[in-house]
């Protein structure tokens, strides 16, 4: 009989993280993790398929962030703007959820497969982007367009947040790379 | 003795290709590289460590295409155009290796793992195409913007003419996406 956990994935996140920054990624085996959240194993198993997973479980949520927030943004919204909005979005709630944020990227910072792991992810993201776009009419390549030059923009204000915590916040550095995207496009 | 073998890098390249195309790219071992090319698995290993590293082999030289492109730009050129120039010249060298680029594209497609190492070769191209412009005097994000924005141009163009081998060149494609991407960039 499975023994029920009270939020057991929030608890084997939270030790996961804390171990990973006390000790390195690599060193941190899902014993510990499971030992520190003071379940089983074989809980964590339940939950995650390695200690990599635990880092990269948001990711669907991630991606629906972005998609619901360009499915909602008003019809007669141009596609950059549609994501803008998403944009704008996600850096509310990473603002929300600031530590969790800088912590997870300290981790994959450090890793260059991780880092790799997030660069796919954030393929991902774009094409789910694109389609979402096609999904309110707009054609090609300028629904891909729009999606990569999006996250291009989340990428870079997102790395420049991260490296100066006490600089700009999120929302303010998308802005201004948004204007810095228009302006180099229009060849300035 | 290392006995001397005329070209035995574009022999290998050359028969790896057509085995990959002929079989599909899991099915192939190095042995069947090494013994369609009239050469030995040692041989191989001295060009290539593996496989797959005759798909990627010819990165260095695409990204130094890229940024050889930027640096050659006019003092005047403003960034976006600066990358575009780099763009024309990739899609002049891949119109003249166009059968070698088709197979290649072909065979990284049918691959979800060859899918993610031309994903994060693109990356790594990106990341020395923003350096060249940083080179040039060109500050951030303007830089990472333009080389991002560029990079994507080149991804959707170059999908596009994969995908239709008796459609637009490559030149073409690229020139058009730039044009959407202007469009796009000014909410359009």
């Amino acid at each position: 009989m499975v023994r029920w956990e009270p939020n057991a994935r929030g608890r084997l996140g939270q030790a996961a993280f804390e171990l990973f920054v006390e000790r390195g990624f690599e060193q941190v085996t899902v014993a510990e993790i499971a030992e520190r959240a003071g379940l089983t194993e074989r809980t964590f198993f339940r939950y995650f398929a390695d200690k990599r997973e635990v880092l990269f479980a948001g990711a669907d949520g991630f991606q629906e962030l972005f998609v619901s927030g360009v499915g909602g943004a008003p019809d007669s919204a141009a596609p950059i703007d549609a994501v803008a909005g998403a944009l704008y979005g996600a850096a509310a709630l990473f603002a929300a959820h600031e530590d969790g944020v800088r912590r997870r990227a300290a981790i994959i910072a450090a890793h260059p497969d991780l880092r790799e792991r997030e660069l796919i992810k954030l393929a991902t993201v774009a094409a789910a982007v694109a389609d979402a776009l096609r999904g309110r009419g707009v054609g090609d390549p300028a629904a891909s367009l729009a999606a990569e030059a999006g996250l291009a923009v989340f990428r870079i204000a997102f790395t420049s947040w991260i490296g100066a915590p006490e600089g700009p916040g999120l929302a303010q550095l998308i802005s201004e790379s948004l204007d810095e995207l228009r302006a180099v496009a229009a060849g300035k």
